[in-house]
């Protein structure tokens, strides 16, 4: 409860053992997520996503730095790496990349890896989410890698979701899916500087009258050019991201999104609770000997299912 | 039934329609795995991953007609495809690369996509590849973008995992991740007439040295060089791929595997039953009317969770 006070006066190595807590999904850090939850609902989630190598990590950079001098607020970064579930970690590549903002107070960056749990890292990416918006930090950029289940999960936890790709990848059928476009609000070049921008712009611009538009009435995907190297387009960037949270605003799909994604979170934790629930009343050599007999083909799945919760 | 039987005779029409059954989870399909489950256990399972671009569909190909010459019986490919959610399906990549072993008998190739549910692809895949494993195929290459946590999920269910990097994406961090590292059984280096080939070896090499031995005590990682264009390195890919299936048989690493992949299915079968039988004893309204509550912040989550299963 102190460290909620602490975090919420904005005391930032308070929020950081907050945030450590709910990861970790202490007791503590559920209750104070429970605190906490009245106060959220207010802040702007962006997505970024794209294939490794487009330079997310310094457009997110970028972006953070546009947001405080255009738009003003507090500004959180999560920075999720799915593709190392063993290590428990960036190897090094995300911090060092954020050193730019890391002096401002008033933007606060969280690495986040995945626990090895099927969807564990959407949840725990929702829920550190969570705890930035009850403290206060109006906008939240959530950095990952586009090309997974996982990744669609994050972006479907975000209001607005930005596609980064780069020049040079346009020709590579494998490199720009249709999946990819569609959860796509935004679509970002960057690296506009290197040959080939005007080739992927174009892919893109096709691929998009390809794709079938769903749940986007209203809203044309637009197609942004970024050079983070040398700090151009950010402006025009977040007041496209504004539009498009104004667009949201009005179009109803602000609240359709936030009951989209509180409805999964809620499905999640009920599948969770219904598991533990159903662990607590089987043995350890019960599942053993079942898994044993399954190994062995005297039993199929079905039937182990049948056994298991009968 | 009749399915089963044309299948295991070898008609392939039999057997696409059978996977079909089985990948819409349909009653019949589900019937039919069950009866299919003895007969399973048999295939070696290969899992071929990495970031987009580096040329798995080419590799897998010419993996299949390798093993084809070198090794002989029957080779089943699943490609699968998740960043493609929303559409269902692959563009035209895989179908397109795989043109070249799509006319041998001995090949069969089943092109797949995440049907939304979270977890929903690895285990759709884990059916399929018993399918086939049941048909008779005793290679089954499983082809898989690597970059979230689904594929981390596809590449368990596999015995042999190769991991596909190519030259002059090893300069840049985010290109290789130790988390990627440490699924790979075999490091192949595709592409390797580019530029570049000597330092990303170096940069694999260093990287394996750094990372920590999770189980694979007994296995020195190798890496390989591969020319899908010039069909070059594919003998002695088959050879190392084979040699890494007699050390799990030594080291008892197959069983291992097995058994995990096999409590992994069970655990996520329990989950989708506890979770649809506790949907039969509530309502619609019920719930959408809890969310309401969840959404306007007059319930907590946890608040939601204890109406919704109480």
């Amino acid at each position: 409860v102190d460290l909620i006070e602490a975090a919420l006066a904005g005391n930032r190595l308070a929020l950081a053992r907050l945030i450590s807590q709910v990861e970790n999904q202490t007791p503590t850090g559920k209750q104070m997520l429970e605190q906490l939850y009245p106060r959220t609902g207010k802040a702007h989630l962006i997505g970024i996503t794209g294939a490794p190598g487009v330079g997310k990590s310094s457009l997110v950079n970028r972006l953070a730095h546009a947001y405080r001098e255009y738009q003003g607020g507090k500004v959180g970064v999560i920075a999720v790496d799915p593709s190392s579930p063993f290590t428990g970690g960036a190897l090094l590549g995300d911090r060092v990349r954020m050193r730019d903002v890391a002096g401002d107070e008033g933007v606060f960056i969280r690495s986040m890896a995945t626990r090895g749990a099927l969807g564990g890292l959407a949840r725990a990416t929702a829920e550190v989410a969570l705890v930035l918006d009850g403290a206060g930090y109006e906008t939240i950029l959530i950095e990952t890698v586009g090309a997974g289940q996982g990744e669609v999960d994050i972006a479907r936890l975000a209001h607005t979701t930005l596609v980064v790709e780069v020049p040079g990848m346009g020709d590579d059928i494998q490199a720009i899916k249709a999946g990819i476009l569609e959860i796509a609000d935004i679509l970002v070049v960057n690296k506009a500087d290197l040959p080939g921008v005007e080739g992927v712009e174009r892919a893109l611009k096709a691929m998009l009258e390809m794709a079938p538009e769903v749940e986007k009435q209203g809203w044309k995907t637009p197609v942004l050019r970024t050079i983070s190297t040398l700090n151009t387009g950010f402006a025009e960037l977040v007041k496209t991201i504004q539009d498009h949270k104004h667009y949201l605003y009005q179009s109803g799909g602000w609240l359709r999104r936030e009951r989209a994604r509180l409805a999964a979170e809620l499905e999640s934790l009920i599948q969770t609770s219904l598991v533990a629930r159903w662990r607590g009343q089987v043995s350890d050599e019960k599942v053993q000997e079942v898994v044993d007999r399954l190994c062995t083909r005297h039993i199929s799945p079905k039937q182990a299912v049948d056994e298991l919760l009968s």
